[in-house]
């Protein structure tokens, strides 16, 4: 495959955004936007606990609700706080290549002080990011470079990918809109009266 | 100025859409997407009375909250039910183009018969309908055509920016965009807990 056609093969993306909570929250809202060629065609709602451990699980679901789609996005390791989402778990769950790309660069000594510091479970929860190791660079304009990880996926398949779909700022289409639509919906809605959709 | 230039001149748009309800529901959602150059931006939240007379002032209202845009867009000239948007009443209070743009012909003498069977004051909100007449047709593709009212603005540049901004089906991105986003929140949330964003 030319990288191009690489490109042209991805088109359906589910990109997944948690939603914001405040610390008398035990879940927040965990939202997948399915996208065709960064245009948005559906949405999907679940949630997850804060701070839980069923964030790959409820990945791996809106995978499955979503449909076909040929890549799942997601916006870090850690969702609802730190409820770790294994992307090697949701990749062998789902068959799909999985980016998880951040406009910062991790700080992954602090995850894990703050993880130790926290959690009993510190160790099984680290793990994943031990295995993930240093996020990769890619310098999306002259100043700006985004960090991601790619599984399932080769390297130059992930950053062909990316550099179709960051348009505006540092995230691709799928997750920038996701992130807007996660905000509006999880400020507005308790997430106890979340239905799915 | 040229076709070309007044569509470019059309850029950041607020575009309006109801969400779902019941019977039994007094109020439904109001969303406010606003886009650039088709992408989304922002979301606004608001509510208005199912069968209600306050979908004119809300829609001012979102145009408000949206700081400067180049265009309303609006579904239909009712929301809500028959609580009916005036165009024009939009137009003068915000002095932006409206546009409504239906993916069907709107059954007018179908509305008329509704509102003077169900609506004591039926009169008053038959006059906006009365007002507009029939709305234009603009053929999109060999076999699709929508149906549109414009006020404030040319109908060239209406016709323009029609063109420009349906990419998907029979409804100009915006409110392509914002129709996805309004079934899934008003699905999902409950109309007495949304807060504005």
């Amino acid at each position: 495959l030319t990288s191009r056609a690489r490109e042209h093969s991805i088109r359906r993306t589910l990109a997944v955004e948690d939603g914001p909570f405040s610390k008398k929250d035990s879940h927040c809202l965990l939202l997948g936007v399915v996208t065709t060629d960064n245009s948005i065609e559906k949405i999907l709602l679940d949630r997850i606990h804060v701070d839980g451990t069923d964030a790959t699980s409820k990945v791996i679901s809106l995978a499955h609700r979503a449909g076909s789609v040929d890549l799942i996005l997601l916006p870090s390791i850690s969702l609802g706080g730190f409820n770790i989402v294994d992307p090697e778990g949701v990749h062998q769950a789902t068959k799909l290549p999985i980016l998880v790309t951040n406009p910062v660069k991790p700080d992954l000594r602090a995850v894990r002080k703050a993880l130790r510091t926290h959690f009993a479970d510190w160790k099984k929860r680290v793990t994943v990011f031990d295995r993930m190791g240093s996020p990769k660079a890619l310098r999306i304009t002259r100043r700006e470079v985004i960090y991601f990880y790619c599984v399932g996926f080769p390297l130059s398949a992930a950053v062909a990918s990316l550099r179709n779909a960051v348009r505006f700022g540092k995230r691709p289409e799928p997750l920038r809109i996701a992130r807007i639509i996660a905000r509006a919906l999880g400020h507005s809605t308790p997430v106890e009266a979340l239905r799915s959709v």
